[in-house]
């Protein structure tokens, strides 16, 4: 959107761009599963960055659309960082976290659902990014489960 | 993105689109503001659809970013409809409410704000579409003030 990098911004620099990649899901409610990914972190000019993914699994040949999930990543004083994020299984939440380098931990902090949603209680997340690679791990406490790992994606900076 | 509409998300049609239009916000703890605003219903293919907002407004002939807004609508049976939304200025939050023909009424059931973000207890929205006008009204109950008019935009639907 052509708006520069406001100050506050510059600790969370190192994520922007769109990345693409495959990762890896697993719970033990459901059968382990692969997905395509693409994850854009973007500026627009105001104090945090947009945060948009889509995932994608294949199925009898054919391309189909899994996961989406829209976020606000707020940086705050001294690395940490606000996550305001809505997932369309009926999740809402704010996670909080800290930045150190170009590696970020974020944990629910505050996390409701809706009337038809099945039970999430807790998501931890951890992003390291080295050049234009990014891994990140996704650990989940939900529908009776102790948290415990759910995804692992590997993504590369495309643009 | 191409994929045929499922027949849950019938009822949410006619918001599909692209919006684009200007606004009057007010709050008795802020000035009144005139915006610019851009809003898209999408259907991405799975039971639900994406929304997302931008707004601007002018200052000094310059046309700035003023709010973002993310959200899921999810249609439930017998016209009721969940959305999960999340606010770049630290509120994430389920909606929930009815869809009537081509008015939609809205209001908070869950709401959790970041450390950071000011109070916001609860949002009240009603969206009327008649052909390709959308007017949405937005109630407020923030910062220990009662719930109040705080937004009212006339858009119209350009694709």
């Amino acid at each position: 959107m052509g708006s520069p990098l406001l100050p506050e911004l510059e600790p969370l620099a190192f994520l922007l761009g769109v990345w693409r990649g495959t990762g890896l899901g697993e719970y033990p409610t459901v059968e382990r599963f692969s997905y395509e990914e693409q994850l854009e972190f973007a500026n627009v000019g105001k104090p945090y960055l947009t945060y948009q993914q889509r995932s994608w699994v294949l199925r009898d040949g054919e391309r189909l659309p899994s996961h989406m999930e829209f976020a606000f990543w707020r940086p705050r004083p001294e690395g940490s960082v606000e996550v305001i994020s809505a997932h369309p299984n009926g999740v809402a939440e704010i996670e909080i976290g800290n930045v150190d380098g170009s590696r970020v931990t974020l944990h629910s902090l505050r996390l409701v659902t809706s009337p038809s949603a099945k039970e999430v209680v807790r998501l931890e997340r951890d992003f390291v990014v080295r050049g234009d690679s990014l891994v990140y791990d996704v650990r989940m406490e939900a529908v009776q489960q102790l948290l415990r790992p759910h995804l692992h994606a590997e993504l590369l900076r495309t643009a």
